[in-house]
Order: C-alpha cells, then sequence, then structure tokens
C-alpha cells in the first residue's frame, strides 16, 4: 500500500475513504452532549448504512438506531440491532405490511405514523404496533399540524397501538443562518403537539448542539458521524471534523483549473442553493467544485492547479447521498488502510 | 402480479420500471437515424450499464459502445462486447494501466487522451493503444481546444499509440435553447481539430438528431434509451419516449400536496437551474416536483393531490443517475413485469 502526500492511501480511484479516528470523536463527542444534557441519543443509520458504525454508536450508549425504510430496518435487525425506529410515514402496502409484521415480532420495533388514515391501514393491514406521531415543524415535508397530533394519537390508540409518542425533522435548519429558529420551532411544535409524551423526538446534526432545554427526550442526528461540506458551510462542524473524503485523481488541467475523477456518480449531485459548488477539498479550502459531471468535477483554484495524476481529497456535499453510492468505505487511521466496511443497506429504499 | 390504474405493476416502491416496447422503439429510432445520416452509433453505455440494453443497441446496428471508466469497460467485455471507447481522459495510475493492458489484448479498445502527458504515460504505463483526442466544442471540462490537437496527436503518435481520431462532448448543449449552438459549436470544433482524422466522434442525446452536416462519422448519445424529465423539458424528447419511471406510493398528503416515496436515493439529485423540478410526473404534467429529500419527493398539484395509497410514475431529471443507484431494473410490458435486468456496471466508477 503506496501513502500519497497528506497522508492519502493510494488506491484505485475514486473511492470513499474513512478517517476512523475522526468517526470515532464524532460519534463519541455527540454521544456525550447527549448524555449531559439528558437526552437519548437515537442517531440516523440511514447516513452511514454500515453495522460496523452502528455497533460504534450502540457502544458509545446510543438508545437504539433510527433508520428511513422497513429495508433498512430488515438490513440492522438482520445485524443483531433490536431497538429500531422507522422515522417515516409508513404505508402498509401489502408487501410492506408482512415485513413489518415480521419485524415487530423479532424487534422492539417503533414506526411513523402522520395521519388517521394510516394509523388505520397499519392496525388493520399489520396488527398493533409502537407509533410515534410526526409533526410538521416548519420543513413542510410529511408530519401533521402540532395541534393535530393529538386528534392521530388517539385515533392510533383507538386503531390498537401503543403510541409511545411524538417526532419531528426540523429539516428547514439545512440553511446558513436557520439552526437556532429551526432549534426553537421543533421545541414549540412538540411542546404544543404533546408535552407530556414520553417520547418526544427531534433531529437532526444541524439543531442537535441547540437541543435540550427545550421538550425534548431524544435526537436523531445521522451525518454527525462523518461530517461534510454542507456542515462546514453551515458552520456546524469544522474540517478537522469531516471523516469521509472521496479520494480522486486530477486526469485534466489547464492554468488555474483541474478535472478530478470524482463526480456525480461517486460524490452525489446534492448541491442546496447556499452551498458554495458540488463540494469542497479540505486540502485547498479556496478551490471551488464549480461544475460536477458524472465522472468529471470541475475544480476552480484560486492559484495554479495541482499537477494531472495527483491526488486530492473531496468532502462531498451531502454525505448520506455519497455513502449510498458506494459499496464499501475503506477505511484509513493515519494515511493507512485498515479495514473495509461494507454499505450493508446502500440503495435499500423499500 | 396486481396492476394499477394506468398500467403500473404493483411491487414494492419506490422501484426502477423499464417499458420495454419504448425502449426498444428509442433503441430502433436513434440506429436509424445515425445510419440514414452515415454516422456510426456507438451508444454510450453509463446511462443503462446493463448487458441486456447494450445487445439490444448491438443488434440494431450499433458500431460499439462508448463507456465511461475502465472499469465499465471491464464489465461490457465480460459480457462479450469487443469494440469498446472509454470516452474519458484516462489516467494510468499502477492498478489502472494493468487492467487497460488487460482489456487491450482482449478487445478492441479505444482511450481518450486529451494531453502531451497523458498520452505519453499511457504508452509508457501500458504500451501502446488505439487513442482519441479529446477536444474542448465548448462545455469547458476536459479535452484540449481545437487547435492543440495536432500537437497531441503528434506526440501520441510518436509516443507509439494509433491515433484513430477525435472526440468532443457537447455537453453545453444541455440548456433549453441550446442545442443548435452547441452543435454548431461541436461540428466546428471537430473541424479545425482535425477534419482529415478517420474517427471524428461527436454527443450527445441532445444534439444528436442536429448532426449529421458537418464533420461527425460517429455520435454517442446515451440517455435515449430511456429518455428522462430534462430531454423533455429540452424539447429533445416527448412523454412517450419516456422509457423508464420511478414507480412510488403517495405516503402522507394535505390538499394540493402530496409526499411520495421517491426520494433523492432512487431519484438522483440532479437538478440544473432550468429544470422545473426534481422530476415529473408523466401522467400529471401539471404537477411539479417542488422538495426532495432522500426519501420523500414533495409533489404540488394544480388540484386537490392524489390520495395516500396512490401509485404513481416519476421520470427522473436525470435518468444516468437513476440508474446508477438501482441494483435492477423492473421491465414491464402493457403494464406487466415480463423481465428483471440487473445494473451490471453500477457504481463502476474506477
Amino acid at each position: 500500500m503506496e501513502v500519497a502526500p497528506r497522508g492519502v492511501v493510494v488506491v484505485e480511484t475514486p473511492y470513499v475513504a474513512v478517517d476512523v479516528d475522526v468517526l470515532d470523536r464524532n460519534v463519541a463527542g455527540m454521544a456525550a452532549a447527549a448524555r449531559d444534557r439528558g437526552l437519548d441519543l437515537r442517531p440516523h443509520a440511514k447516513t452511514h448504512k454500515c453495522l460496523e458504525i452502528a455497533r460504534r454508536q450502540v457502544e458509545h450508549g446510543a438508545a437504539g438506531l433510527t433508520v428511513a425504510t422497513v429495508s433498512e430496518a430488515e438490513l440492522f435487525a438482520g445485524g443483531g440491532f433490536e431497538d429500531l425506529f422507522i422515522a417515516y410515514p409508513v404505508w402498509p402496502s401489502p408487501g410492506r405490511a408482512e415485513r413489518l409484521r415480521a419485524l415487530a415480532e423479532r424487534i422492539a420495533l417503533r414506526v411513523g405514523v402522520d395521519s388517521v388514515e394510516s394509523a388505520g391501514l397499519l392496525a388493520k393491514a399489520v396488527g398493533p404496533l409502537d407509533v410515534l406521531v410526526e409533526v410538521d415543524s416548519g420543513h413542510h415535508r410529511s408530519g401533521v399540524r402540532p395541534g393535530d397530533a393529538a386528534r392521530v394519537a388517539e385515533a392510533a390508540e383507538r386503531a390498537g397501538h401503543r403510541v409511545r409518542g411524538i417526532f419531528t425533522f426540523p429539516g428547514h435548519g439545512y440553511g446558513p443562518g436557520l439552526q437556532q429558529q429551526a432549534a426553537r420551532d421543533e421545541a414549540a411544535a412538540l411542546s404544543e403537539a404533546a408535552s407530556d409524551a414520553p417520547v418526544r423526538s427531534g433531529g437532526s446534526t444541524p439543531t442537535a448542539a441547540l437541543a435540550g432545554a427545550g421538550p425534548l427526550t431524544e435526537i436523531r442526528p445521522g451525518v454527525y458521524v462523518f461530517g461534510d461540506a454542507q456542515q462546514v458551510e453551515l458552520g456546524t462542524c469544522d474540517w478537522e471534523d469531516v471523516a469521509l473524503t472521496v479520494v480522486a485523481t486530477v486526469v485534466s488541467r489547464t492554468g488555474n483549473r483541474a478535472i478530478v475523477d470524482a463526480g456525480s456518480k461517486v460524490l452525489g449531485a446534492d448541491r442546496p442553493a447556499w452551498a458554495t459548488g458540488f463540494g469542497r477539498l479540505p486540502e485547498h479550502p479556496d478551490a471551488r467544485i464549480v461544475a460536477l459531471s458524472e465522472h468529471h468535477a470541475t475544480v476552480e483554484f484560486p492559484g495554479e492547479a495541482p499537477a494531472r495524476g495527483d491526488v486530492l481529497r473531496v468532502a462531498p456535499n451531502h454525505v448520506c447521498a455519497t455513502v449510498n453510492l458506494a459499496d464499501e468505505l475503506v477505511v484509513v487511521r493515519d494515511g493507512t488502510e485498515v479495514d473495509r466496511w461494507r454499505v450493508a443497506a446502500r440503495g435499500a429504499n423499500t
């Protein structure tokens, strides 16, 4: 194994590298922060989709895992995780109902509902479940208005479910300067919806540091394990907290512009309007990825671009998308490959 | 197998469905159009990554296939395709050089070069290859200026390669009303670079219909096999030409807004500034996908949104990204599943 300057392991580019020391620091740090504030931590496993990382989170005291889909739940249940929350308004199509029933018999399973209709259909198709009512705290995606949560909870109870509480995702905190407001909205929505529910569960990496004084009993951040360019640009982590990067080679260049072989098929194409580009280069903080094709990132440097053949690290904008494109993560410590982790739940969308 | 209204097969959503009759019409149509204009057709296989679709293209007279990476070339060579062009400025890192050499011994292989340096290194690391010099026709990604092509071609010949010709990708045709200009730029660049080169190869689905009268000898469109929302919005195909859609379920709704379970992890997050949203619904042409999360698309309808549990078809913005997220394609004919095709080159980025 050859090692390039700046501790980059040389394998075939592009590949996804995870610095395990940075990862472990992130896992331990969020666990300690939640504990200090008396909050349960139920990390969202959709970010990493890896059994190895989930084990580290549980070893650091996570109360369980959050997942987005039934197939993610099946994967993590198969890996030995016995307390899972599907934080999604699961619709019980016939095949999915059968799978949910099998899961609920096997592990401690919580499922999201956001309507009287879905609560009723879940009861009919699957049977009684532990459910949490989803509340919209301002992201305006799924979830009921806070004032409607009690109605849905009562209907769910009548349908036979055990209502464990409420949850929300303050996704509108994904914008510059919006974290404080999103955290306030989250707290207000959960208070209004059911301040006495046993479980009052909230997001999210951008707002996690702001949770605690309010009504939350649980947080579900995901991205914090790796960090990404979005989080750095939002100010919720620093470059030294970014554990996952795509390692890429300069394949073409002219003047201050280099083309590297990490495109949207390895980085993902996520690019919020406020982002400075399609990802960032931690070792070149003033460089910008001005265009992205499937196998080309066009990088503009403030001065002369690196040479052809140079190996660079690229932090993706949104690390969840990057991981879901990779079959495995190359695990490095001090620039040396120490392991490979399978992205076991890659593509687990159903 | 249950069949929903509008001929949608009911399997677990979200899934990627390909209407094989529409696909076959697209494959045959592009083949005929190229033949009529005396152009070789070398379709880009990065779009479909499927052996079954590549076979259909060759059966319709494709001169060979285009791929983007060495690993795609390995995959298609393994599937019996013996004439492949890696339309990329391949950088010969040690592992990649070894793999290129093995491929070149086994099949008719063409490789892109866009610098004297890469031509020299390829010769040294791999040995003599059939190369095409990449020319920048206005997309400003990789490729040399047309006036520099002769210099790179001469250097490649001196290094021992067999220079088969030149190629360009007029990617700046991906914008409303830009196809004519991009096709003119493509023709001008190829004429200036080497109007007497045996192979003068160009793009691309948006510009393919405009190629022919100029200096091109070969076209390399990819997306045309499936079509996508981008192509419809660019005016280069119609809804009835869109062969691939993601089938999704309404999981939540309020008023004119529905949340469906096809998010960025199945559709991809590509969204050019000129697109009307994050994909389109062929059966609801006035609906718009106004937001996209990993497992939620937020769809606004002109009137009342469909009911929870309704099954809808979503055309992704950029079908190449969608296919690269899927492990298999559900092949349908008249709304009935007739086959599954493996996305054999999924994730083949190296």
